[in-house]
């Protein structure tokens, strides 16, 4: 992956620390005063004004003309995160589709496109260069309401580490030099994105950590997360943090065997969820030309598409119950498609889970399904986790960013 | 759980920190000098002399006549963990045996003995009072030894949250109050052992624990563990952690399905893996007396032996298959049973895992299936997960302990 540009202003790692606990508590906060970060962190008053001018001299933070009286007593100018200036790109490569969005360092999600493709059809260079075509058309737009990318997120449907994707059965995918294919693709298109920092993820932690970050989870920090695509994915998130395993590779739900015998699996085996409860075996089942279809079909009592989605349902509580039995979480949040399809869903999925976890903790009624947020998917995830970077040091990525 | 005595001798916490310090440096070091430990932990000569000497006198450590050049200049007399002093009493509970061992702060397994019973057919206060015996009789050596507990540990066969066990189907317990029961007894049977600190966990946690510290696994850190006894018991340790889930019920690997429409398991749901990998259902299927009997038939070439070990290692393929897709661990251990009998489990395994794990790293001759040590099991991780308590924190272990 690219690295972020060393910082030129100020190498000392104390001030650059400081930086990013201003900037932070800032971010956390909303909105605050000068004073109240100083009570905050525990620095003097000076410090923190001297860091905060520097915040803003780069354009981390904005003054608003309010002021407020904070927690440490005398009203101050108000300090909130820029609503311009470092904002990250998130870009979701599925087997389907291409979505790619701009968050600015308040956590909105400000430019937003997808275009439905058949990734499929295509090598994967002329996929994520097509991504890359998307994804400066946005920058353009961002650009228009002043947000620059600090950095950008790669979400990949299949094994993802080192910056490449180890296989995406699904895409027909091996070891695809994604990050150096798509950063060199932008770079054609746009030469001033020469250098942006790159991460790469699987979309399914992607999306964990949209849920995890700007969903309606609350309190729930350990969960499992499911994505229904093309694909199945899965994500584990175990107090508040992503669970990836020795290599990077562990959530793969979608191929957890529900049927020793089944239909062959992209990914070698047999028998997969995803052979199921996948989109693409779904709507094959239910003779559905899409999900929209699928759901009015369902409302109509279409006895097919009740079928197709009653197994999907019970093969997503086989394969749940044994990932819960394994780990233990608080709730399953079900993403991708399956929001618009759990009334047909979750009476065979809540049936499994009751009979074979055996904690007893997943009774139908006990509320441990949750769809995913309408506003959160993998693309906002992957720009967020970038900010996330950009806040943990917002000095190695001032660099064209600033004011 | 009975809580550790609040210590009499020093209140102060700065202090209390850094006697835990200076026991752990000379533990991890085996054989240190007080100039040692000062230049490895940072503290003046004077200081760690002053905490020694406390240490010494609480019977956590011990001198010998020797003495060696540290790496700090000046001979020094020889420090080390005290052999005899503060203890770990481990208990596992299993479903047919009881064994108790003492653990001194060497780490070393100083006594120990097993006993088998079927805990089956008693009620759960009965077998909680075998236990307590069993373990007054092992104190009883250990103290002629010169060694007494500071703490126990309890490894129970189910879901244990605490201090009791919320299920163990294979026990037939359902909301045992296993601490209590168990420090009850053995307090009526030696009252110098009243407010003896308890610790319970699933004994596959404790297995995988004594492995993670005791055993060979060298450098690996993620890895699952999983202990064939009467129910197939799981472990999962992620960077050097146990993983315990939302409620402490993590890991039961049992109870993935790998038949939907098999046998009816203990648990309430139909086809678990320990239906057909579990010691009962094994020796079942090959009609054998015992795990020996079991390896001295398929040994001998006896086809129902062999057909019942490649069906239990076909479904522990599956089941494994899945959880490593889910958990991405470097390796899988075998513990208990499995042992002895994986010259005829592995072939049928390793052919599940390399035709149904995503990544591709589990084929046959990748290494990642290893048996448990022969030395490490879920009373010696019970033992060593007080001891490590005991370390931690030793003034709060102290008192009764003294030389």
């Amino acid at each position: 992956m690219n690295q972020p540009t060393e910082p030129k202003a100020d190498k000392s790692g104390v001030r650059r620390h400081n930086l990013s606990l201003v900037l932070r508590t800032v971010h956390d906060a909303g909105e605050t005063t000068r004073a109240a970060v100083a009570a905050r962190v525990g620095l003097t008053r000076p410090a923190v004004s001297s860091l905060v001018e520097q915040l803003l001299e780069l354009g981390f933070l904005v003054e608003s003309g309010k002021t407020f009286s904070g927690q440490a007593g005398r009203p101050g100018t108000v300090l909130k995160p820029a609503d311009t200036g470092p904002a990250g790109l998130g870009v979701e490569i599925n087997v389907d589709y291409v979505t790619v969005c701009v968050v600015d360092l308040t956590g909105t999600d400000r430019v937003r496109r997808t275009e439905r493709l058949d990734n499929r059809a295509a090598g994967a260079p002329d996929v994520l260069a097509r991504a890359a075509r998307i994804a400066a058309d946005v920058l353009d737009t961002a650009a228009a309401r002043r947000l620059a990318p600090a950095a950008a997120g790669l979400a990949l449907p299949g094994l993802v580490s080192g910056g490449a994707v180890r296989q995406a059965p699904n895409l027909g995918w091996y070891e695809v030099d994604a990050e150096r294919l798509f950063g060199e693709a932008l770079t054609a298109l746009r030469p001033g994105t020469a250098g942006l920092p790159l991460t790469s993820d699987n979309e399914a932690n992607m999306a964990a950590l949209a849920e995890l970050w700007f969903g309606t989870l609350g309190d729930l920090r350990t969960f499992l997360h499911l994505t229904g695509e093309i694909g199945v994915g899965g994500a584990i998130v175990v107090h508040g943090e992503l669970l990836r395993g020795a290599h990077g590779f562990a959530g793969e739900i979608g191929h957890l065997v529900v049927d020793a015998g089944g239909p062959r699996c992209r990914c070698g085996s047999r028998g997969c969820l995803e052979q199921y409860a996948g989109q693409a075996a779904l709507l094959g089942a239910a003779r559905a030309a899409d999900v929209t279809d699928l759901a009015d079909l369902a409302g109509a009592g279409e006895p097919r598409a009740l079928a197709a989605l009653a197994e999907a349902g019970r093969m997503l509580g086989r394969a749940l119950s044994g990932a819960v039995n394994l780990l233990d979480p608080e709730a399953v949040v079900l993403g991708g498609i399956y929001p618009h399809l759990m009334p047909w869903l979750v009476p065979a999925l809540a049936e499994e889970l009751s009979d074979r976890v055996v904690s007893g903790l997943w009774t139908p009624d006990a509320g441990r399904l949750r769809p995913a947020s309408a506003t959160t998917d993998a693309s906002r995830g992957a720009a967020a986790l970038v900010l996330h970077d950009v806040l943990a040091d917002p000095l190695a990525y001032a660099t064209g960013t600033g004011a």
